[in-house]
C-alpha cells in the first residue's frame, strides 16, 4: 500500500472533499492548458492552408482570424452566462439534457467524448512531435515519449486536480509570461517603426503565389483556425472541482484563458502581417513553427527565446491534462444517468473517477499505439466535436432563456425580462456563430477526416443507448413492489462439501450443525482421476467415530455421510445433480451449500492447491438457481487470525484513529435489546 | 465447449481409463522417438568431435561407437529387469525412492526434469534447424516454427497418449524402415566390394590431420557420442500406460527402441569407415549432416533419399514428444508425495495429467523464446541429467536385488538366489558403466555448459523440499486427532449487505430469516463517493412498510437496518468493523455475512457493475477470521435459471446420458428417513 500511497497521496475520505477543490490560480493550469495551447497551433494550420497565397498570405491573417477573436468573444460572453446558470455543472451534456432532452444530451456527450480522447491522443503526439523537431536525436523514441507523457499526466490526474493544477501550473504561467512579453515587444517594435520593423532572426522567404484568392480557400483557413478555440469549454465542464463560491472562482479562470488566449491569437495575426510570417511545410527539412519564426524575429534566438520555446513545448504536451479534467467527471454524470456503466460514477482513493481517468488513458494511448505517436491525421476530427458541443450548449442556454422569460413574463418581474432578454440574445448570437461555423467546418474537413467524427458519433450514441436500455431491463428485473412476503418453509437442507476430515470439516460441521437439522456431508472420490488413492472405508469409520456418535450424544440430528464418484473430474456436476434431486424431494427448502475454504495468503499457495473450492462455489453460484446458497466457511493456516478484526488491514487501522468509523449504537442497541 | 471438443477430444469419464494405454505399436512412437532419433545425433556428435583427425576420424569412429553399443546392451538388459520388477513405473525416481530413499529419489527427480525440459527444447530447435538448412528461405521463421511445432506435440499430448503414438506413428516407422534399408544396401554394398564400395553421391572430402589421437580426445568423443543413448529410460517411465499385460508390453518396446538404435549405430560406424564418411562443419555453407552424407553415399540423391531425409527431419523434430510422455508422469509421482503442487497429481479431461503438460510445454517454450529458437548451447547440459538417472535407476537396482537376495537367503530358495545373483551382476555392471559414463561427460563438457547443470539440480531439490515442508506443515495444522466438539452456542448472527431493497435483496432476506432470530441488514452510504445521491430516509420508510412489519407479523424477530457511512468507499471495512465488535457483544456465536449476488451470464455485465459484492466476499474471508462466514445468495437476472439442475452445462447432460451419475441412493434414503 505504501507504494500506491507514494504515487498517488494517501487515501482521501469522503469528508475531505471540500480540501480537494481548487481556484481560479490551479484551475488555468488544471482547465486552460488545452485552451491556451490552442493559440500555438489554430494561427499556424489556417497559415498552412494559405500557403498556395505566397507571401500574400500573411497579410490576410489578420481577416481570418478577426472572426475567430470575435467568436471567441461571443463564446466568452455565453459561457459566463452558463456558469452562472449552472454553478454546479454547466457542461454540454447537462445544459442539453435539461433543455432540449436526452437525445440531445447524448449527442453532446458522445461529441465529448469523442472530442476528450482526441485531444489527448492529438496534443500529446503534437507535443512530442515538436520536442522532436528541436531535439532530432530523440526520433526513435517518439512512441516511448507519448506514452510517458500519457503516464504522467495520468498519474499527476489520479492525485487529483488541485495536484494537477499546481504541478502543471509552472509551465502554463511561464508560457503565459513569456510570450505576453514577446508579443509586447514585438507590437512596440513594429509601432515604432511605423508596420514595418525588421526580424532580429529573418522568418523563412514566402514564396509566390500559385493560387488566387478564393473564398473556398478562406472558409477553409477559417475552419483550420477554429481549432483555436477548442477547450474553451472545459472551465463550464469542471464547475464541480472549484471551491465556494465555485461562480466567481469559475468566471476568473474562464476570465484568464479567454483573455489570454484573445490577446494572444490578436497579437499573433497582427505581428504574423508586420514581419511577413507564413507556415512553412511541415514535411521539409528545417521546418520551423509559426511561434518559432515570430519569437526568433522579436527577440533573436538567445535564452529567452530557448525558455519560450521549451514553456510552448510543455504546454503543448500537457494540453491533454485539459481532458483528464472533463472526461471523468462527464462520464459520472452520464454513469448516474445510467447511459455508461455504473463504476464510472464511483470516486477513487482520491475522490476522483478512476475508472474514467484510466479508461481515458487506456483509449487515448491504444489511438497512439495504433498510429505509432504520429496522430496528425486526427486533427480534422478534432475541432468538430468542439463546435458541436459549442453549439448545442448554447442552444440549450437559448431554450433556457426562453423559459426564464416565461416564467418571468407570468411573474411580471419587468427588470428580470430585460436582463433574461439579452441573455437569450447573447445566447442566441452565440448559437448562430458556432452552428455556422460548425457547417464550415464539417464542410471544409469532411473529405480529410470529418465523415469519420460524422460515423462515429451515433455509433457512441447507439452504446450509450444500449447500456441504458440493459439497466432499465435490470431495474425493471429487480423491482420488489409490495411487502415481503415468506414463507416459513423451515431451515435449508445443508450440504457440506468435504475433501478429508481435519480441521477445515470439523469447524463447517460444527456450523453445519447449528443452521439445520438435515445435514448431509459430501466426499467425491476419484477428483484427480481413475488412479487417485482412495480410503473410502477409512472415513467411513472415521465418520462414525469422530462426527456422527458425537453430534449424537450432543443432541443434534445425526449427520450423514454421502460418497460420490466424480467420474469427469468436475466437483460441481454431482453436488448440482444432487441438489437437484434434494430439491424434487424436500419442497420448498432451501439447500445451503457449506465450502470449507482454506484462506490463502501467498500467491504461491495459490499455485500449491487445485481451486476445488473456489471451482465448486462459481459453478454452483452460476448454475445452482436462485434456490441454491453458497457458504463459504473460511480456515486459517496461520492462527493469529483467527480473532475477527485483528487482521484489519492497516489502512483501516489508520481510518480507526481518524475516527471516520462510527460507534455503531444501532449495534449497541441491538445488542442491549438482546440481553433485556 | 464444442471447441475444446474438436482439439482435444471429448471429455473422458474415469471409467475409461483401460480405454487410453497403449501397446508395443503406439508405444514406439510415443517413447521411442527421443532414443531413436539419437541416432542421428549421436554418431555426428561423436565424429565432430574427431574432425581434427581428417581423414582418419572415419576409421576410428568404429572404436568409439563399440563401447556405446555396449552400453547400450547393458542398459537394455537393466531395464529389462527394471520393467519386470516395476511394472506400474519403473522411472528413476520410483526406483530410487525404494531403495535408495528420498534424497536419491529428489536428485533423480531432479534430473529428469531438467532433462525433460531440455530435450524439448533442444528437440524441436535441433529439428527446425536441419529443416532451415535445407530448406533456407524458412530461415526467418525459425522460432515461429519451433513455436508451432511445440504447439502441435503438446496439443496432441493434451489428446492423450494413444493419439500421439498413433499420430507420430508414421514418420517413426517411415524413418526406421528408410533407414534400415539404406544401411543394408551399404553394408551389402561394401561386403561385395569387400569393404572399398563406390559412393553414389561423394561425401564432403576429409581434411588432412591436424591433431594426434589422444586419451582426451577420444573420451570428449565417446562423452558426445553417448548422447545417442538419451532417451533409452522412456520407456520405464512410461509404465502406466501400457495395457495388460503391461511387463510383455513394456519389454516389447524397449526391445524395438533399443535394437532399432543398437542396429542404426552399429551399422553407421561400419559404414562411415566404409565410405569415408566425416563430419562437417555445421557453422560453413555446404554443410550436410553425417547421415545425409550416408544415404546419398549408399543410394545417391532419388525420391527415396528425399523420402529417408523428410523422415528424419520429422522424426527429429518431434523427438520432443517423448518428454511430454514421461514429464507429466513423474510430475504426478512427486507431487503425490507432496514434492510438487498437488494440481500437478490431478487428471484433465483426456485423462493425462494436463497441468504437467503445460508447465512442461510453457517451460520449454521460455526457453525457445529465450534463446531465439537456436539452443545449440543446451546440448552438453543434456547428456548429464540421462546419465545421473541411468546410474541412479541402476544403482537403486543393485540394492534391490541384494535385498531381494537376503529375503531368498533367509527363505532359503536356492533356484531364486541364483537369479537375483545374475541380475544383481547385470544391474552392478550397468551402474559402475553408467557412472563412469558419467564421471567422462560431466569432466569433458563441464567447461562447454555442464556445469549449469550441476548447480540447478541442487537448486531444483532445494525448491521440492521447500514445497515438501509447505505440505507437511499444512498437514500438522489441519490435522484432526479428536471427536467433533460442538458447543452449542445457539444460531448465528446474521449479518445482510445489501444496497438496495429489491428482488436481491428479498430473497437474501427471506433466507436470512429462516436461519437466525438476530438478523441485522447493513446498508452502506457513500459507497460511490461523498456527492452519491443517498435517500436514506425513503430506505427507512421502506424497511419499515416492506421488511420490519411483515416479518413480525409471520412471526419472525423484527430484523433491524442498520446504516454506516463507508467513508473510505472501501466496503468491506465499515463491515469487518462491526463484526469485529458483534463478536464482542454476542460471544460464542459465529457470524454470517450473507451477500445478495447478481449472477452475471456475459462478460459486458461483467463491466456494467461495480464488483462490491465480489470484494467483499473476498475482503471478509480473506480478513475476517475463522468465525465470521460469508453467504453468497444468487439472484439471476434470466428467470428461466431458476430451477435448480436446469441450467446443468450440456456436457453434464451428456454425462447423464452416459450414466456415469449413480442414482444416489443414499440421498432418497436420507429423504426416506426423514418423511418417515
Amino acid at each position: 500500500m505504501s507504494f500506491l500511497d507514494l504515487i498517488l497521496g494517501r487515501r482521501l475520505a469522503n469528508r475531505e472533499f471540500g480540501r480537494s477543490k481548487i481556484g481560479a490560480f490551479e484551475g488555468v493550469p488544471a482547465m486552460g492548458l488545452d485552451g491556451i495551447s490552442s493559440s500555438s497551433y489554430g494561427p499556424e494550420a489556417a497559415l498552412a492552408i494559405l500557403i498556395p497565397l505566397g507571401a500574400a498570405s500573411a497579410s490576410y491573417m489578420v481577416w481570418i482570424m478577426a472572426p475567430i477573436v470575435a467568436l471567441l468573444g461571443i463564446l466568452f460572453a455565453s459561457y459566463w452566462q452558463t456558469i452562472r446558470a449552472y454553478p454546479n455543472n454547466g457542461g454540454a451534456y447537462i445544459v442539453a439534457k435539461e433543455n432540449l432532452g436526452t437525445n440531445a444530451s447524448l449527442l453532446a456527450a458522445a461529441a465529448l467524448m469523442i472530442d476528450y480522447v482526441l485531444n489527448v491522443a492529438v496534443g500529446i503526439s503534437a507535443g512530442v512531435g515538436a520536442l522532436v523537431s528541436a531535439v532530432p536525436a530523440l526520433h526513435p523514441y517518439i512512441l516511448w515519449l507519448c506514452l510517458g507523457v500519457l503516464l504522467l499526466v495520468t498519474l499527476v490526474n489520479l492525485r487529483g486536480t488541485p495536484d494537477a493544477g499546481r504541478i502543471f501550473g509552472v509551465p502554463t504561467y511561464l508560457y503565459i509570461g513569456s510570450f505576453l512579453v514577446i508579443l509586447a515587444i514585438g507590437i512596440v517594435k513594429s509601432v515604432m517603426s511605423g508596420g514595418h520593423p525588421q526580424a532580429a532572426v529573418a522568418p523563412a522567404h514566402l514564396g509566390h503565389a500559385t493560387e488566387a484568392l478564393s473564398i473556398w480557400l478562406v472558409l477553409r483557413a477559417f475552419a483550420s483556425g477554429c481549432t483555436a478555440m477548442t477547450g474553451v469549454e472545459a472551465v463550464s465542464n469542471g464547475m464541480s472541482d472549484f471551491r465556494d463560491p465555485p461562480v466567481t472562482q469559475g468566471h476568473r479562470t474562464l476570465c484568464i484563458i479567454v483573455i489570454v488566449l484573445a490577446i494572444l491569437l490578436a497579437a499573433i495575426a497582427y505581428l504574423v502581417r508586420a514581419f511577413g510570417i507564413g507556415a512553412m511545410d511541415q514535411t521539409q527539412a528545417g521546418y520551423r513553427s509559426v511561434l518559432s519564426q515570430l519569437a526568433g524575429a522579436v527577440i533573436g534566438n538567445g535564452v529567452f527565446y530557448y525558455i519560450a520555446i521549451g514553456s510552448l513545448l510543455c504546454v503543448l504536451t500537457l494540453s491533454a491534462a485539459t481532458s483528464f479534467v472533463g472526461f471523468p467527471r462527464l462520464c459520472r454524470m452520464v454513469a448516474e444517468d445510467g447511459f455508461l456503466p455504473k463504476p464510472f460514477a464511483i470516486a477513487g482513493r482520491r475522490l476522483v473517477f478512476t475508472v474514467g481517468i484510466l479508461y481515458l488513458a487506456a483509449t487515448a494511448g491504444a489511438l497512439l499505439f495504433a498510429f505509432d505517436g504520429i496522430t496528425d491525421r486526427l486533427i480534422p476530427l478534432f475541432a468538430i466535436g468542439a463546435f458541436l458541443t459549442f453549439t448545442l450548449s448554447q442552444a440549450g442556454m437559448v431554450v433556457h432563456w426562453r423559459r426564464a422569460l416565461a416564467d418571468s413574463r407570468s411573474r411580471r418581474e419587468r427588470r428580470a425580462r430585460q436582463v433574461h432578454y439579452i441573455q437569450y440574445a447573447i445566447n442566441a448570437v452565440g448559437a448562430v456563430a458556432t452552428s455556422v461555423a460548425l457547417i464550415i467546418i464539417v464542410v471544409a474537413k469532411f473529405t480529410e477526416g470529418a465523415w469519420l467524427t460524422v460515423l462515429a458519433i451515433p455509433a457512441v450514441i447507439a452504446l450509450l443507448k444500449a447500456i441504458h436500455r440493459h439497466y432499465e431491463r435490470l431495474g425493471r428485473a429487480l423491482h420488489a413492489s409490495g411487502p415481503l412476503t415468506l414463507d416459513n418453509s423451515g431451515p435449508p437442507v445443508l450440504l457440506v462439501a468435504f475433501q478429508n476430515w481435519n480441521k477445515l470439516t470439523e469447524n463447517a460441521m460444527r456450523l453445519a450443525l447449528t443452521l439445520s437439522p438435515d445435514v448431509l456431508a459430501i466426499h467425491l472420490t476419484h477428483l484427480a482421476g481413475p488412479q487417485a488413492k482412495e480410503h473410502e472405508e477409512k472415513l467411513r469409520d472415521e465418520w462414525r467415530v469422530k462426527v456422527a456418535r458425537p453430534a449424537a450424544k450432543a443432541g443434534f440430528t445425526e449427520p450423514r455421510l454421502l460418497i460420490l464418484p466424480a467420474e469427469y473430474r468436475a466437483i460441481h456436476e454431482p453436488i448440482l445433480k444432487l441438489a437437484h434431486d434434494l430439491e424434487a424431494k424436500f419442497g420448498p427448502r432451501r439447500i445451503v451449500v457449506l465450502i470449507p475454504m482454506l484462506i490463502e495468503r501467498h500467491w504461491y499457495q495459490f499455485l500449491m492447491h487445485p481451486q476445488w473450492a473456489r471451482q465448486l462455489r462459481t459453478q454452483l453460484l452460476a448454475h445452482g438457481g436462485d434456490r441454491l446458497t453458497v457458504m463459504s466457511v473460511p480456515w486459517y493456516l496461520d492462527q493469529c487470525h483467527n480473532v475477527i478484526g485483528s487482521t484489519l488491514p492497516i489502512r483501516s487501522r489508520s481510518a480507526d484513529r481518524n475516527g471516520d468509523v462510527p460507534k455503531h449504537r444501532a449495534v449497541k442497541r441491538h445488542a442491549r435489546a438482546r440481553r433485556g
